[in-house]
């Protein structure tokens, strides 16, 4: 690389993150120092991105790293904890000082909202490949997890999932939209948004939560696999963007919604007892969340409409080809 | 993949680490939940494998599993740490059974040796590349650092740095060597061994130190600028292995303990105060380390033989081009 490594770290990733008292040592040594609060668990995940895979080849720098972090604090989020450190594996074929400009704006940017500091990393030569490894805290023995739904639970999703999905299509030209809704939906997809104040929250409400990554449906599946329960949804429950509606229509929007990937949203479970209180003090409004359906015994997850459960092919991710 | 990648993770990396009573929750939820022992802080790193760049395209599944974490396990022991959860970001251009059990082998086995727990990851499809996110604990404050050595320090490194260069320059057939010393020397490269008990013991003496894995001159010269000193190594006292010198020579053998990389030694540094009590508590032969030098005023690394100083030019890895 024409740039070293080292003017490399010191130009781009330094000053990427926030500034945090629990870093003992940042970017520089062997390896980071920090400080987990007292009673606090180490919550820890990781996430790849891999050029054509998880994002098209042109996609925009700043939208690689926004995503790049993003993906991570939705796991943090989905776990109820709260988002610290942050260490970055980039493998770049070149350094180009445009793109990392670029990048590290969308992975600081989004790092500075949610207090993450940036404390090291790796950086390699080769295909573009983008692992953040995301660390967090939250109080001993509070965190959330996929277990813990029980029969009689509601299950609610955040946000309105499928927009991703669709913006993606539109990033490949698989689908094509007038240019207002173009522009929001690709949004979605370039810079999804992280629930992590409501994952936070969530740990005083909800007995089960996943973060939506690979498809509402399928990940409420997971949650019910894990808390060995079924999950019930219901088709006219699901919440769809005006955007996505008029882009794609109604029915469209509401497959996308449960098969799409790449949403970020939080897909959970509350008890019927805490559902007063939840709506109270989280409204619904407010904090951008709906329910979708229930828990019951069983297993698996299901799409109720009009009364008849739907069937539903593996589909995946190929919605446009 | 033919094998989904939850099948993969459940087959190949569910019980590939170390079982460790301070994982709350390990594989299979959204992050790993895990308990940083009261008094001590969290050490963290990343260190990324590129085939075609960190190791040749045809190594052993074998060794790439084994050196992913090696790597990693050298950053947290030049930090006087002691190694504990991992996190592992593989990318693959696809599932083959064999090898992902040699993978699984190569890392579990080197984990379990360090009783490090997998307690979570990421499984993708593309050119492959391997990151691991390794975390360690030390007692608060206690942690080695490359800052740190003063002026009359001894200067120290373990092992005998220069093998694994020749073993990559023979896995590259850029060297010809008698069987007997190959397979020494190319174990060195294949299948390094990170010197993790002995930098958890130099907590008590060393007063700085930096795992060699980019040479020894020039990471001297890292240690020296952060501890705002100079490292004079003499050419002389370099540790050099008798296959080495057996198949490149003495001179050979001392150029290539210098600058060739993948060594994952330690090289540390330790007040003239300490080095009695260095000497008899850890003995040099048993813990396999030797004195190579003095910590000066002064800035930068230098070799001196025979009462001069060396000229380097920054050659890197092309040793045998």
């Amino acid at each position: 690389m024409a740039l070293t490594e080292t003017a490399l770290i010191e130009r781009f990733f330094r000053a990427c993150g926030a500034q945090r008292a629990d870093v003992s040592l940042g970017i520089g040594d062997d390896a980071a120092l920090l400080s987990v609060p007292p009673g606090c668990e180490l919550v820890a995940t990781t996430d790849t991105l891999v050029a054509g895979v998880h994002f098209p080849i042109q996609s925009p720098a700043v939208s690689i790293g926004h995503r790049a972090l993003a993906v991570n604090l939705s796991d943090i989020a989905s776990m109820g904890a709260r988002p610290a450190w942050a260490l970055l594996a980039l493998t770049l074929p070149r350094a180009e000082e445009a793109w990392l400009a670029e990048f590290a704006a969308g992975l600081g940017g989004l790092a500075r909202e949610h207090r993450v500091a940036l404390v090291g990393g790796d950086t390699t030569q080769g295909p573009l490949c983008v692992s953040v490894q995301l660390l967090g805290v939250v109080v001993a023995g509070g965190a959330l997890r996929r277990a813990g739904a029980q029969p009689g639970d509601a299950l609610f999703v955040s946000g309105t999932p499928g927009d991703a999905a669709a913006g993606l299509a539109l990033e490949q030209a698989r689908l094509e939209a007038p240019p207002e809704k173009r522009d929001y939906l690709r949004e979605r997809f370039l810079l999804p948004t992280p629930r992590v104040a409501l994952g936070e929250r969530l740990r005083e409400y909800a007995s089960a939560c996943i973060d939506v990554s690979d498809g509402l449906l399928g990940d409420a599946g997971k949650l019910a696999r894990a808390s060995g329960v079924a999950a019930r949804l219901e088709f006219e429950a699901l919440p769809v963007s005006q955007p996505l509606v008029e882009a794609v229509g109604d029915e469209r929007a509401r497959m996308l919604a449960l098969t799409g990937g790449d949403d970020y949203e939080l897909c959970f479970t509350v008890p019927a007892s805490r559902l007063a209180r939840l709506a109270a003090e989280l409204p619904p409004r407010a904090w951008g969340y709906t329910r979708i359906g229930t828990v019951l015994v069983g297993e698996g997850a299901v799409v109720v409409r009009a009364g008849t459960v739907m069937e539903f092919s593996h589909s995946g991710y190929q919605h446009f080809t």
